[in-house]
């Protein structure tokens, strides 16, 4: 248990992982001359911080290119308690604090922010799910996203490069952790997303790749983008 | 008092200022064949959140082009209890809370992150303040962007439109405020940034507009980039 938890955690750490949701198709034209509506996307948030929650460089990239793509975006996290608070200065957990993930991910929301129990995969064409450890803390008995890899049977997700590569890559390791899990590993460098087709799952490496962040950023621009091709918007 | 901090809170609400340093200098060539280093800028951080800290997407915004051009980032924030701290996702204070400064600022810096009664204006060529309420309400007392417009008599900001125009600058009233001050309010479009030449200060009108992230995250690249301008890198 502890080794997956480990796994997720630095899956997630990184790797802006994304899992378009089944209802991704595409609604019919309007008959109306109005622009044709975006693609709607659901981008649940699991804290405010790479160490106890959402890794928000991630998750703020993730919303600049949706919203260059013209997506509709509402934003959901969880009302339960964090599974544990990081000062992230130290580096070390705080012992004596308590925090909500909703109320922690509004920050990154801006206040616009919806529990997570009302999202309803009818409503919308995608799901994003930034990184951070939080997403493996917070949502490790619901949706943690590496459930897509045990779930669906020979997923393909990147989470970059498979050799440390002098320090590039510190959790090249993480590669064959997911290929244990049953999922298929695609070498990826960092400005580069992989489609599963099949599965209509995107990943990108984000911040397992030891970079500087506009590579990051323009390597989730290019997961939003295969995103939004999906969505068929 | 209070009116200057309303003043100062809206100002900073949704306007990513920025004053370079005095030590605005372009270096001495290098005699190597290596590299021209990059500009040196301080990145000064107020919290992590936009109602009691720095705004984060304003933040990572600048952190992103900065990486693009090249610059050096050193990230600092004041070792200091918040002012208070407000319920994101309530739009309310929350009172039985108390964070600091540095350390919630830590979460934006992925810990990498420096007191800011260490920084040295000799160390830097620039230095960039994010909006957010926590640079009015934690930098009050000392480094307040807002002094600018006090210190630097006549000095030219932008805060963007001076007309609401039907919602889309909720806060235009703040560009009278910022001429009681004295200073010279120069009107700009949200993926405009204007320069004061003359006291080196250049700013974006952010989130002051209520617009889609892209266009402030593309403001926020053109503060940037004339920031880098400035200081001959």
């Amino acid at each position: 248990m502890a080794a997956v938890r480990a796994l997720v955690a630095s899956r997630l750490l990184a790797s802006s992982a994304f899992a378009p949701l089944h209802a991704c198709t595409p609604r019919a034209p309007l008959h109306s001359s109005a622009p044709r509506p975006g693609a709607r996307v659901a981008l649940v948030l699991s804290g405010c911080g790479v160490y106890d929650g959402t890794e928000l460089h991630e998750a703020s990239a993730v919303l600049v290119h949706l919203s260059r793509g013209g997506a509709e975006v509402q934003i959901f996290a969880p009302d339960i308690p964090q599974m544990h608070v990081v000062d992230h200065a130290k580096g070390q957990p705080s012992e004596s604090e308590t925090r909500n993930v909703l109320t922690e991910s509004a920050r990154i929301a801006r206040g616009k922010i919806t529990d997570l129990a009302r999202l309803s995969a009818a409503n919308h064409d995608a799901a994003i799910f930034p990184g951070g450890f939080g997403a493996a803390k917070n949502f490790l008995c619901c949706i943690a996203p590496v459930l897509a890899a045990r779930v669906l049977r020979g997923v393909e997700v990147t989470v970059g490069h498979e050799q440390e590569e002098g320090g590039k890559w510190p959790y090249a390791g993480t590669a064959e952790a997911i290929k244990a899990l049953g999922a298929k590993h695609c070498a990826k460098g960092v400005t580069e997303a992989h489609v599963d087709q099949k599965n209509k799952v995107v990943t990108t490496p984000a911040f397992m790749c030891e970079t500087e962040l506009h590579h990051i950023h323009d390597g989730i621009g290019a997961m939003v983008k295969k995103v939004l091709e999906l969505c068929g918007k």
